[in-house]
């Protein structure tokens, strides 16, 4: 920074990949977030907010994007040169909570949370490094069920937006299929198998954006991208990397079907059979809470790219069509999603505690739900109330004072310009009317209010502009008095 | 961290100055901002998100605890070395945006923001590096009575909110009315002095912590405090010193006495003049809106820790009596605040941008409120409905359903251990009511349901064990379709 404080001007610039939001997002993302914070509540979930920051130890390292700096979080030393760090996820500081607390609670512990995770990532056209979640979770408990009501918790939250109602579809898989595949197959149960099978997981969870032939090159030697970087693959043999497509593709439309073509694939080995048998639970849970196929599906290629899922994995997927700045239809994805992480707060704790969770991602599907809503932006703005002798600011402050105690939302035009930009100013505001005292009103004891939506309607329709100027029929003048019934007649 | 990933155990600890918040502190912070949220709309204000992050240059160095490192910000590089910091308010990032949206914004810009800022102070008891503050300012206008809205706001939340009702003092000073003392006693108008009128600025500010005489070597030499570091004074004299000291004790109970009190301290100089002027119109807005003197007090001794206000300045105090810990009697003092910062855009922009706002501290109020509701906090839980046959999780699920429908809380017991460890977790979970349904109603078609709150209200009156156990009145039986009427009677 300058020395030089007095003459050093800073460029007004937002930080890269972080974005202003403002009107129509931000009360689609309160909606969002109030939408499932009442489900959450509802099943019984009490609220907990964890500090943005956690220690860099107790974060752990379970981001995909392994390969940025501080591997993909925003860390910084404190004054006792312990590193910390921005949470990523609210699973995370979760598990730092249970350990931390682990006595005093109950158990299971049922909790939601919500707010800001940050990721250090590339910024790019819509990714953003910070963003919104609200998660629930329960912690100590290996119960299937508890897995199940995830799913249901997803269902229930996609059923409470309006905007999407049915269309969406869960698709759910469990971690430990793969891990039965890969044993099979004879990657290693060591510490370098275990980073072969991250290589395998993260190729899988690409199966959408690079498509079969991409997922195949990162099973196998590795692939090089449009920008020549090469990403290093998992170095499975052909008839391996075959084996684990294969697996990809054994999703069918009836849950049952899915379940009989992975026992064809996997077998019957014990760990095959636990897993499987868990799955057949979810789905009859499912079932008899009225999920059907088409709303929860098995999906063996959804693997989820965090790195401490252990057991059922699921995704959100909105199947709702909409279309992107140029018009073009596009499938909107993901919206959130969960799963069974069985050691997050053994890291702390040395003994197992088991958990499931159902995280939703608020700030994309707020920025889309937002698209719907803007065309219906118009005049929902604060009546002005203007401002045109500024020693009579009292008596504009109390006219706007008595329509905000009636329930409508009112200002005063509070800078020091004159009537024509006052008007300017209303109008930007998206003003549904605007109150006007000047001398002549002031000395007649009246009062003029003027319909800017009836106005801005008029001026499309009548090409006479004379004689609608002259007519001025957008506006009435009547005794003060009279000013709350004439302000409500504009709604 | 340990390159041993397999064996490395962190430790569950919370970072150093943060805290965990949950149950009744969470609902009292949601309706403290719906509170304020609420009368920040009525009045017209829009609401605005900005990033955690800004830019370390464009948030400036306006903290009063400059010693710490990063001046009192976390900070951190970003991948192309620009420093980035975290937001320390919601009024530098308010600056930044007005000055790179200008030309598309509605003139005067009112907008309204909530969420965590963040202070890299040095932890101490009660003090956190991380709150929430909810901001309403006015961008644009050097209008005096956007000064007194600000005032009025702070005068609605308050009001909006029943613990507090009326028990609040607004205490409104303005910064020229120091500068022009500081001026007066020969203090220099340049960068020499600028230092000097900050050191009395923030010496003033301890007025309330350190009293007169801790000021007084601020203003002076300097103090050693209890620790023994020293903080260096301004330099004044003793004759300087006792003008400063003089001003800050200017405060009458009537506003207009503090009026005078001031114009006869400060003379009537230009400076003086327009101050003063613009302090009686706030007065005159005041009155007529029905703000008296005991709700809104001007208040020489009230300074603003912050570097950037230059007008108006106000502090909201709450009046309300409170105990600590040991049940002493506290003043509970300043929940917010606010002035006018004419400066922070012209910082970007090079012209002036004059402004005006108030920011309302969410979290230490919200942790206060939360402590006068924990006695109602029992039985509010989910009605738990035990999970006694594992293979019979669909009906659990379909009875909790059943009453979330009906709009009562509810949840299926997500553990799988035994009875007596299920009760345990309803009573843990503040249940009002718990649902049961083993092997001999599951045959009967019957469900069992028992009133917690009922049950351990009489097990606290009954002295006779033995009988009361006998007859179980908290609980009864009847026929499955009869649950939800039996649950709706415990409420």
């Amino acid at each position: 920074m300058s020395k030089n404080k007095k003459n050093f001007r800073p460029k007004a610039r937002r930080v890269k990949g972080f974005e202003d939001r403002s009107g129509a997002v931000l009360r689609s993302e309160q909606q969002l977030l109030g939408a499932a914070a009442s489900v959450f509540d509802a099943h019984g979930f009490e609220p907990l907010a964890t500090p943005s920051f956690e220690y860099a130890d107790a974060l752990g390292k379970f981001l995909p994007d392994e390969e940025r700096p501080n591997e993909g979080v925003f860390a910084l030393e404190d004054d006792d040169r312990q590193w910390m760090a921005l949470r990523y996820d609210h699973t995370a500081p979760l598990a730092r909570f249970v350990a931390q607390n682990y006595d005093g609670l109950a158990k299971p512990f049922r909790r939601y949370a919500m707010g800001s995770v940050w990721r250090n990532e590339k910024p790019g056209p819509g990714r953003f490094r910070e963003f919104i979640q609200i998660d629930a979770d329960t912690v100590g408990s290996k119960n299937p069920a508890a897995d199940a009501e995830m799913i249901l918790l997803a269902a229930e939250v996609m059923r409470a937006i309006p905007a999407i109602s049915s269309n969406f579809t869960i698709n759910i898989n469990d971690r430990r299929l793969l891990d039965v595949l890969l044993t099979d197959i004879g990657i290693a149960q060591n510490e370098a198998g275990d980073l072969q099978k991250g290589i395998v997981v993260r190729a899988i969870d690409k199966l959408d954006r690079l498509g079969e032939r991409g997922v195949e090159l990162l099973l196998g030697e590795g692939r090089k991208d449009e920008s020549g970087d090469f990403t290093k693959g998992a170095g499975l043999s052909p008839a391996d990397i075959e084996t684990v497509l294969r697996f990809t593709r054994t999703g069918c439309d009836q849950r049952t079907d899915t379940l009989s073509a992975l026992q064809g694939l996997l077998g019957t080995s014990e760990s095959a059979s636990s897993a499987l048998n868990e799955l057949k639970l979810i789905d009859n849970l499912l079932e008899k809470s009225g999920i059907n196929s088409q709303q929860a599906r098995f999906e063996p290629s959804i693997v989820r790219g965090l790195g401490y899922y252990t057991g059922p994995v699921f995704e959100a997927d909105i199947t709702l069509q909409t279309t992107d700045d140029k018009g073009r239809p596009v499938r909107f994805g993901s919206v959130g999603g969960g799963g069974r992480y069985d050691g997050l707060v053994a890291r702390f704790k040395g003994v197992e505690v088991p958990a499931t969770g159902f995280s939703f991602g608020i700030s994309r599907l707020a920025a889309m739900l937002a698209g719907f809503a803007s065309k219906d932006e118009h005049h929902n703005g604060p009546v002005v109330v203007l401002a045109l002798e500024p020693e009579h600011m009292d008596s504009y402050f109390a006219m706007a004072s008595e329509l905000r105690a009636n329930g409508i939302r009112a200002e005063v035009y509070m800078g020091t310009s004159g009537m024509k930009a006052q008007m300017k100013y209303a109008d930007k505001r998206n003003a549904p009317a605007v109150v006007i005292v000047g001398e002549d009103e002031r000395k007649a004891g009246t009062v003029t209010v003027k319909n800017l939506a009836l106005g801005s309607k008029m001026s499309a329709e009548i090409t006479d502009n004379a004689r609608w100027r002259a007519e001025r029929p957008a506006q009435t003048t009547d005794k003060r008095d009279q000013l709350l019934s004439m302000v409500k007649a504009v709604f």
